[in-house]
């Protein structure tokens, strides 16, 4: 089964076939690169178009990196992070470092937060085991992972000397930057982040592959249930599960819902939660306007904030991602019928949770809380690829529809400005000055 | 330095001196206890009060635990799973399991999910090391730690024969309830989860102190925190922290900032994070009203939520917690200039996520998003108490103010009772027709 979109739990709320064609419009300027930010729509067709000789570098890679290492430090942040992290946790396991088989590395996130504890941690965990290290920046000069290279170079030179060179893996531009200069200049193998792909849709570049391929999965079917799925998409029709599912969206936030949870009942969701956020959040969120992103772990948080979802203020709705079928089978065992439980003995416990999910959205929607859902076949590498390629692509119909430039984020400047000047960064003498009153 | 709260960065936008008089009501109904579920007060004189011989127990226990295991399997959802989590990620280590010193056990959460992997996860892990099991449930009955305990109570059984009854600890009612009955039956050490506790104000019980104190952590610290910031908080007057945050928030909500977001530049933070969002999403969203409770983790989210908070739909607010000292000290190491960060080199990275923060608060206020912070000394066990005494405390000052039951959760119901429903369960037969319908 191919991914699947059903909005019949948000049509007592909002009805977007109402807004098809401007869903229909925004298709159109999107395949055609006709839109506001179209100089980043090299995600568009990167699962057709991607470069097969890199991507055959990347699997060489991979592999050196899990026969010479114990441990892969992954240095990166938003776009440069959470793609990879995501990947691993739905298809490997969200506990992968506990339970990685067939002799992959643990692999870390560093240069996600200028946290000295967090740097400590790893810096702790390097000794004793061999590691490599996968840079993952544009320019070189973004300062959590450039402060973070800064460590974990300086540790891999001081254990491995000159052939350190041999541990480092820099994914950056293709030609310019501090990163790409300093890995030349260094001898590091070298991936490229495609100019016109930015951070928040680069998990299919190597930016996520690379780490990805080190956990041992696999690659190729990644691409493919991208691929697959990017064929569908780009056909125009009111089935679309994309124009579906962004019209629905659309539809509801013109009506005041201007929250979206999104939620999954599996643990392994987790970070294609946080994932989504930022896809949705940084694409959306300008101009005073957009979607607030938020995620739950269900049934986990039934139990914190069922309540709230239940019968708090109406101005949320959410999008649940499911599965037809499963990796693991436990049934419910035997045991002392005073829990009550006696009726469930031998049955599976995805058929319970199934139940549960099922259950739970009809309770939502009778308590005011319009519910999309998005179903898969199963998590796995192919349909990882499906929901990247289907979430990007409703993205794109999304902030078009909403009347914003998708593939920007002018406000992430703004934080950084205000630390370089209160660190006292050359050139910010002035504004320090004015910050420091206000402090 | 004890906790402090400035609301310095949100008077621009709300003035919760305003409402201080609200407040001083809400706190005398609290203390008197004469406000709507009134039942369930038992937390707030807890930290004095608290039954010294059964914490006695609760650290015998947790010495044997360690003694006897290289796993504790915790059972228990929502409130019966989230503190102890909060504590240990906080405390010790948001990757425990990996860094875990002194011969303490790895620590796993059950029970939290109907997740067939996780389930099977756990299973697979127990092979090889020797368990243990603390099933936490006020009834016995809630699904998700039911199912869960039949698994690991059977497998517990299968290994350990007779001696099962040794390796499983069981938090629950004092006197009554299936998991009560069962475990005087079986013979399982027993701790009790007090009736006038609720699930999201019991960490401070052996719910979260049995799996606190397995981690090696300083339970009396957490204890004495949580007294210290209680005999300051039960003090009427402005300056009283608790009525500050409360105040705030509460201002803030009336002129429409209708989300929060709690913050943290550091990750042992994470689960805090989820534990606040139960305790107040679940306190305050009832009756179609109430604060929506969502988190970020800083400053990595500032590159994926970052572009929303910056410039997205001005609704939101924001809570950070912030802290005047560190447990490590790693400084910014020389090398290549080219990233243009030569000028942070010798400099710690404490003090740069420090600026980081400072700078992202004035940045967020600029673009029209209301900035609380909540400071304390160090992350530690001390201050695990002071936060969540502090939490505890506003959140009822907060509920009574927002005019509903802090205290109850009467939504929580609703999805298990269509799950329950659908699953089959006896009773539920015309129920589950109407929903087989609608599906």
């Amino acid at each position: 089964m191919s991914l699947s979109v059903s909005v019949k739990n948000a049509l007592p709320f909002a009805d977007g076939s109402e807004i098809m064609s401007e869903i229909a419009a925004a298709h159109d300027t999107l395949l055609s690169g006709s839109g506001r930010g179209n100089d980043f729509l090299g995600w568009v067709r990167l699962p057709f178009d991607y470069d097969k000789e890199e991507f055959k570098r990347v699997k060489a890679a991979a592999k050196k990196i899990r026969e010479q290492s114990d441990l892969l430090i992954v240095i990166g942040i938003g776009g440069s992070y959470l793609g990879a992290r995501a990947a691993i946790e739905y298809i490997s396991s969200p506990n992968y470092n506990m339970f990685r088989k067939d002799g992959t590395p643990m692999i870390v996130f560093a240069g996600n937060s200028i946290s000295s504890d967090q740097a400590q941690e790893i810096i702790d965990l390097t000794s004793g085991m061999d590691f490599s290290v996968n840079v993952i920046s544009k320019s070189g000069t973004t300062t959590e992972p450039a402060i973070s290279f800064r460590i974990f170079k300086a540790l891999c030179e001081q254990r491995y000397g000159a052939a350190a060179k041999d541990r480092i893996f820099a994914t950056t531009d293709a030609a310019r930057g501090a990163l790409k200069t300093l890995a030349d200049a260094a001898g590091y193998e070298c991936f490229v982040i495609p100019d016109n792909v930015g951070g928040r849709f680069s998990v299919l570049t190597p930016v996520g592959l690379l780490p990805i391929a080190v956990a041992g999965i696999d690659i190729d079917s990644i691409m493919q249930g991208a691929a697959d799925m990017a064929s569908k998409l780009h056909v125009p029709g009111e089935d679309n599960p994309a124009w579906q599912y962004a019209a629905a969206r659309n539809a509801l936030y013109r009506k005041g819902y201007t929250t979206e949870i999104i939620a999954a009942y599996e643990p392994r969701f987790r970070y294609m939660g946080e994932w989504w956020k930022q896809l949705y959040g940084e694409s959306e969120g300008k101009e005073l306007k957009g979607i607030f992103p938020a995620s739950v772990d269900l049934t986990a948080d039934l139990h914190s904030m069922g309540q709230y979802i239940q019968q708090g203020l109406r101005n949320i709705f959410e999008t649940v991602v499911g599965f037809e079928s499963f990796r693991t089978n436990v049934t419910v065992p035997d045991g002392d019928k005073l829990d009550g439980l006696d009726f469930l003995v031998g049955r599976p416990l995805s058929e319970i949770n199934d139940m549960a999910a099922k259950g739970t959205a009809l309770a939502h929607v009778d308590g005011g809380v319009p519910n999309l859902s998005v179903t898969v076949e199963k998590a796995d590498a192919y349909s990882f690829g499906e929901l990247v390629y289907f979430f990007e692509f409703a993205c794109g119909l999304s902030g078009y529809t909403l009347g914003v430039n998708p593939f920007d984020q002018p406000g992430v400047e703004a934080y950084k400005k205000n630390m370089f000047a209160l660190i006292g960064k050359p050139g910010y003498e002035d504004m320090r000055k004015a910050l420091l009153e206000r402090l």
